[in-house]
């Protein structure tokens, strides 16, 4: 990570097709662009990743995560809190069993424990900041029990097949 | 603070003036908007406060200052770094010796033991998030020597006296 003081934002450039290319996502100043997890068994679609800030004098980290139109993040749950600001675009998310709209600068609490995911709009981006422990443990997946109680709610179960 | 999973963004009405006007700041669904500092013994001019993200189970704190159209924070400096995002707006920051302008989403890092200041340019206002540790030092102000030493840079002196 940079040490400089300022590190600027770099604009999405014009004339990209949003949903396929990497152009269109926000940008900054010496902060890597990185695929969204490393982990091949996680399932997620059009992801990006970059790390805001991330010191060893911080006990917060700040990253920003910014999902293609149609995709969306892993369906996960974990013991630290996401503190999640949207930056950028549209969507909705899932967190625990409750399906929300979300638009731009929409504060979002996903409480330890709770699993959720994130989906961008067919037709928009889906950017948003996340603030998180330093220290935290690993996601885990849920298990096919937990998928098929969750998946009894019909407002989840369409949420969870992109309708 | 709110426990609600979802905080809706309140977009600034049309119509004010934002120099005076405090519905033009950005505001959040059952997020209190207080005034900058209780103490009256610290200098600043036209800054409120919002506390975004606190709770007992995160070790960083996000909160949303803005400052008003010619408008500034107070010059200060503690142990504890601020990690910063432009989220409205422009002007200028001073970190350590060095005037930067800032623009919508730059980045800015305050590193520990550095003083600092934000002032909105005179049209536009200036609104920041800012991360920090949630246990953390209290800031203070500069004595006669360091600001004067300050104040040798031509540079600074500007920036101080809002030219």
């Amino acid at each position: 990570m940079s040490d400089a003081t300022i590190r600027r934002f770099v604009p999405p450039r014009g004339g990209g097709n949003p949903a396929t290319d990497e152009r269109s996502a926000y940008r900054w100043e010496a902060v890597d662009l990185l695929a969204y997890k490393s982990d091949a068994s996680s399932p997620f679609r059009d992801v990006t990743r970059q790390t805001l800030f991330r010191r060893d004098d911080l006990a917060g980290e700040l990253r920003y995560f910014e999902v293609a139109p149609g995709g969306h993040s892993t369906l996960e749950r974990h013991a630290h809190v996401h503190a999640v600001l949207i930056l950028r675009g549209r969507g909705r998310c899932l967190v625990g069993d409750a399906v929300h709209a979300v638009h731009e600068r929409d504060l979002v609490t996903v409480p330890p424990g709770t699993g959720h995911q994130f989906r961008a709009a067919p037709d928009a981006p889906l950017g948003f900041l996340c603030m998180v422990d330093a220290v935290r443990d690993k996601p885990e997946l849920p298990g096919p029990d937990a998928l098929s109680s969750l998946r009894a709610a019909r407002a989840v179960a369409d949420f969870l097949d992109g309708r």
